[in-house]
């Protein structure tokens, strides 16, 4: 029997990603949509609500959600979700502050639960074949750069240079997320430069240095001012040779051959994780990419750049 | 037999409060002192040295180190006092990143030694008594008021206005390591404002807000222009009346009565507990309050406020 799901949140990243994805699986069946933005009617599939409030008291039968909202308000409701015995997914990040996540972790224990911080670029089809190249192989070194035109890809979404927002960390957390995954001692900040928009309240970019626990060295530019195609690489030297990912992990390249070259498919990956959690009713909150976030703001200096209208 | 100590880092918290702890009691043994400035002379008591490579090629015994050097350093100094096989006390802030914690906690695991990350204002006298007034009463709402004059408290210490040598929050951390002493849900950072300094890179003052898991309001002002005496107070307001804590812990009303009012006497406190740990090989690494500082960097808007010249 499918997992009743309802998605909280109707924006671009649930119209892209969440919905394609639990409509080419068969573990999840999507049985609502919950965004002040839509049209309500709780007869249509999936039935449409307004607020959660409005689900809840609705005769809809719900196992889960998926939280798609902006991080600002994702504890708020996260914590409704959970009172209405409802197992969470967040979308990343997952919060805007560390101990909102420990917060909504212990929420769900108790509320007997699971919660599942997820991380989509994880589940990037380059990522596991990566992690079997790095294994035997020594890391020298790591560069991430992380590029991208941020009128293109989101568009209108004030929400990201607002406090809490993260700005450019927005995606740039998914770098971190991929980082953390594949280097297996804790990744230390050790230098931070932010730019920040005269009229921002989030970076616009960042260069940062990271050591592993071996002490090797990671830089990581990431920046929103870009134009044209997104440029998401991690390249890794190795004792033995190159492991380059691309397009944010959809493409992987290993001794300067190409091994993995997909279109980017991470939601079936998300969803099916989010399937095992709730199997095994097991929690899974790795804070990790976002402690790494909060890291980088803690030591990171700042200048102003110019002024952010799109 | 006493556990054979050394304190790494001779400046103002060492001489002001970590020496004259370690003399009062008999737990502990000062047997070196190590710090670049020293005149160093290893026939002394305590032996001096002028770095952590010329004890431990010396022939002198250590059991425990106290790390009192600025904390942009911390984590190469633990680093290599966990390897020669030494327990390890952090002063507070315990590094410049979460990261940095949750690694040497690591590697004292590993190497079967104890990592003690100290919050010397938990001892403060009236804290217990303060964790006693409030078991049974209901908390309404908590403010806390952070007021000192950095160029008394903080003389000359240039660290403390480098990236991530936290600002205010150098003395701030120390409010919120008894707020989340006293307060048993976790305490969430909803809303925050930096006064940078243009000339710094850390803040010199904040305005914060908060909320505990029973969303009961939390505010606090910290401030490092004041003149005068300093300010460092917390005020309870109960179902049953104030509990208010002053001059940093060491005073305490309940119901407007003074029952605590003693002298500053924290670091007997923070040595029972270094020597607990030691005894009964259990580290303790509560990283709660850097976590909230965390937090607040995270969510803060900044402005830029006058230049700081001491």
């Amino acid at each position: 029997m499918p997992i009743k799901l309802a998605i909280i949140g109707a924006g671009k990243i649930a119209t892209d990603e969440h919905l394609p994805a639990i409509d080419a699986g068969n573990t999840f069946e999507l049985v609502a949509l919950v965004d002040p933005n839509l049209d309500t009617d709780a007869t249509t599939t999936p039935a449409t609500f307004a607020s959660l409030d409005a689900l809840a008291t609705s005769e809809i039968a719900i196992d889960a959600v998926t939280l798609a909202v902006p991080p600002q308000i994702r504890h708020t409701v996260a914590t409704q979700a959970i009172a209405a015995g409802w197992h969470v997914m967040l979308e990343k990040p997952p919060g805007i502050t560390l101990t909102e996540v420990i917060d909504l972790g212990q929420r769900a224990e108790r509320a007997g639960v699971v919660l599942y911080a997820s991380w989509h670029s994880r589940h990037a089809p380059g990522i596991e074949a990566a992690r079997q190249a790095l294994a035997g192989r020594r890391i020298q070194r790591i560069d991430i750069d992380w590029r991208e035109d941020v009128t293109v890809t989101h568009p209108g979404q004030a929400w990201i240079w607002q406090a809490g927002g993260l700005g450019v960390f927005d995606p740039g957390i998914n770098a971190f997320s991929i980082l953390t995954a594949l280097v297996d001692t804790p990744v230390r900040a050790t230098r931070a430069h932010l730019d920040m928009p005269s009229n921002c309240d989030a970076p616009i970019a960042a260069e940062l240095a990271f050591v592993t626990g071996d002490d090797i060295p990671i830089a990581a530019v990431f920046d929103f001012r870009h134009t044209g195609a997104p440029g998401w690489t991690i390249d890794i030297q190795t004792d033995a040779g190159p492991v380059q990912l691309g397009d944010g992990g959809a493409q992987l390249h290993v001794d300067d051959q190409l091994v993995v070259d997909a279109t980017k498919d991470e939601y079936a990956g998300v969803y099916a994780r989010y399937a095992r959690c709730i199997e095994n009713m097991r929690s899974d909150c790795d804070i990790a990419p976002f402690r790494l976030v909060a890291d980088v703001f803690l030591i990171g200096t700042r200048g102003v750049v110019d002024a952010f209208y799109e």
